[in-house]
């Protein structure tokens, strides 16, 4: 039972193909931190829900959850919908130290990763 | 007048924050490749379309253009409705070489650069 916990919150889709790169990102984080529980969760049409997510890590004695949102930028899903689930989920765990992090395009080091990649590709 | 292009294609919000980590990728693009024409392009909500950025970038003389979509994962928007798009393109432009490479979290440098950032972020 770790008292740590990953989860990693993604737009989801209708095609299933959609979370093969978070269910990477997941391995990897996992791979790293064997001692963390990660989870994968979503806001559409996959699941879990992002409250689930957390009640899972809560469940299994998590005291400290990092929310990781991997949207490319800040919009409506990160600015108004997600504040208000992170609320409900507070209240549900008011025991959780919930830490929320910025989007992957608020990190420069991933923008200029992204960039270079381009680069390589299109050169 | 650039022969080659790179077109970076994202999703779109309603919310103008959302397009500030694209403009910083078209930034650090048009720095490291001076002679490269760089447009953004969104799918909803902002402008210009695609067709539009892409027109654009032959009417400055564009012969090849790189089309680099700017989301996270395959899905419908990449595996149903940018064939459409490229595939009017093409009709439009049939003189154009166009390429499109693959989603964000196709490329394992990304999805690496993402775990990292994770990983400080998390500890």
């Amino acid at each position: 039972m770790s008292r740590d916990a990953i989860v990693l919150f993604a737009h989801g889709a209708r095609d299933p193909e959609w979370a093969a790169p978070f269910g990477i990102i997941k391995e990897q984080l996992q791979a790293a931190r064997s001692e963390v529980q990660v989870e994968l969760a979503f806001q559409d049409f996959m699941t879990p829900t992002l409250d689930a997510a957390v009640a899972r890590c809560a469940a299994r004695g998590a005291e400290r959850v990092v929310l990781v949102p991997l949207f490319m930028a800040q919009g409506g899903h990160l600015k108004q919908d997600l504040p208000l689930m992170v609320g409900k989920i507070r209240q549900q765990h008011p025991q959780l130290d919930l830490r929320v992090m910025p989007a992957i395009g608020d990190a420069p080091e991933i923008l200029r990763a992204i960039s270079d990649w381009v680069l390589r590709g299109a050169s």
